[in-house]
């Protein structure tokens, strides 16, 4: 605490990203990255961009970049806000919808930047409870004050709620609005975009970060009706006109636009996840119904903190949280068919000494 | 204007970027770019980098480039932050040292992004008046309620005030933040960080988007006492954990490590403004003397607005403000000699027409 600080600086509250060591030795299962490298157009579109001249300012509204999106997801282009990384499209969100006064409505267990930006922006929050299975109840999310934010699928518990339980909370709160955030829709079933025009109060936000290997590049966006797509875009560029650099940019137009790698790395993910829980549960665990790129996971003897450490000694990250409720749980990124068997060789080993 | 905006959206005034045409053929002299592509060594980091795993998130401390600036700049680690261009340096900067109820000091003719950011964060201002050679008034700066904020050179006016004034600010301001703007300090005199030990009270924010020829990449940085950049910290890690992307960084690193390659730019460019400056006094303008990449001129007998259009007509963009006092000058950025040979030839075509 400094004198010079305002009150803003004063309650906030900062987000704790999980671990990035830089010992590439270590195998990192603890913030949910692509275990693949981006499609290989990816790289070339780079090197292009590269010739196109690095001194010159990029596109402030992303027009190439909004396009690719607009196409990959059947919207319009004035349906689509793209930010640096969907952290960023959620404070920005945040700012546009939600507000002192007004209290918001979102999961007690879920992405934990979600109070961060609450405590921020001064916005009042309640934390729902969610049923003892780890899915939501979906009442309690009916009429909000302030507003509705919800994952889907959640994180860190790797659920989703099918589209039409998301429907029922937009529907009924048709006086604010209801963020919901897709990080991980790609791993799991239909996305709630299709509603968009059915609701004038929906906002969907997604990422490149994890589907399309690209959280080195920092791309998110929101998608949703054009006045809530105009309100971020007049606080973007009352806060930073080139949100998005021409790198990152080009990066992620060749991303939309190579589908077929989108399906092929999914769906090898999505058959990597399989076998792993079928493994884990053998070794003991219960696990979470997982619809994303991440299982959550607890051993019926063996402590999680205990097992955290282990892992960690042994050059394995995963993810622990110390929070009531989940804090005997392990967060377990699915990386490739050989982590995962390195992840499961060490875990048996532990459990055998 | 929608029922769903929030009161922050619905008072924001945003700012409007020079135009970003993408017509190669446009000579483009608006928006004060290098007209230099980076060091040689920054594609080949961005080629390095890419080999890292784009998959893979970017450190949230940045540490490597921190370093790179801390070594260019001659102070620690701990006195540099950096983040995604100088405006998103600049916008966590009002929230951290600026804020509602305490009016805080700007001139009246400067950058036009300062007036965006206090009606966003509802920070009180009063615009400062300039002396009629654009220079400061020093004194009007003095004993600020809620802090100062001041490029040095000063925008658009591309004036350099010493750093024995810029000082007497600090020192007259012991109880608030003064935040000295510096995008344009390679291009002028000694910079402010030499004061930052001095004055607790100091920030200095710089960008790469001017001298080090990266504005498409977008890296800004802070530098000041400690207890100033944890609070720039605290907000970062409060809104989005990784606001600079993996290939930013590395080109931004790479860029600082390569002095050689600065300083022969912007000897160049120096150059190339002082040739421009003799022969637009030669053509009928008067022009205020620039310590910047940039100089702003008034015509003694023709109208900016109608120059502005006549060379837009010919492709050549400059930028012409509509605001009184300045609003028949032209900001004109330094080009290459062949664009600035282009430049000198039209108006002087147009003054024989």
């Amino acid at each position: 605490m400094n004198k010079f600080w305002s009150d803003m600086v004063k309650r906030t509250q900062p987000y704790e990203p999980g671990e990035q060591l830089n010992d590439p030795h270590i195998i990192k299962l603890n913030t949910n990255e692509n275990p693949y490298e981006p499609s290989p157009s990816v790289k070339k579109a780079i090197v292009d961009e590269m010739d196109g001249g690095l001194q010159l300012y990029p596109s402030p509204t992303a027009d190439m970049l909004r396009s690719a999106i607009a196409t990959a997801k059947d919207v319009s282009m004035e349906e689509v806000f793209v930010g640096n990384g969907s952290d960023e499209v959620l404070a920005f969100s945040f700012m546009a919808f939600f507000q002192p006064g007004k209290t918001i409505r979102f999961p007690s267990i879920t992405y934990s930047f979600y109070p961060v930006y609450s405590k921020l922006f001064d916005i009042p929050f309640e934390q729902m409870p969610l049923k003892e299975d780890f899915t939501i109840d979906v009442e309690s999310f009916f009429d909000s004050e302030g507003g509705v934010i919800l994952p889907n699928p959640n994180a860190p518990t790797s659920i989703y709620e099918e589209l039409a339980t998301i429907e029922q909370i937009i529907e009924k709160n048709p006086h604010t609005v209801v963020i919901i955030d897709e990080a991980y829709i790609d791993f799991a079933g239909p996305s709630a975009i299709e509603l968009i025009r059915k609701y004038d109060n929906l906002l969907v936000i997604q990422t490149t970060s994890k589907s399309r290997s690209l959280a080195g590049m920092r791309v998110g966006y929101a998608i949703g009706n054009s006045n809530l797509i105009d309100a971020l875009v007049r606080l973007k560029d009352s806060f930073n006109s080139y949100t998005v650099d021409r790198l990152a940019m080009a990066a992620a137009t060749a991303a939309f636009e190579d589908k077929a790698y989108l399906q092929k790395t999914v769906s090898k993910i999505k058959e990597t996840r399989e076998w792993t829980v079928t493994e884990l549960e053998r070794l003991g665990f219960d696990v979470l119904p997982s619809s994303a790129n991440f299982v959550f996971a607890v051993h019926r003897s063996v402590k999680a903190i205990d097992l955290y450490e282990y892992l960690k000694e042994e050059k394995i990250l995963v993810r622990h949280f110390n929070i009531p409720l989940i804090d005997n749980y392990l967060r377990i990124s699915i990386g490739t068919d050989e982590q995962m068997n390195v992840l499961l060789n060490k875990i048996s080993s532990y459990l055998m000494s």
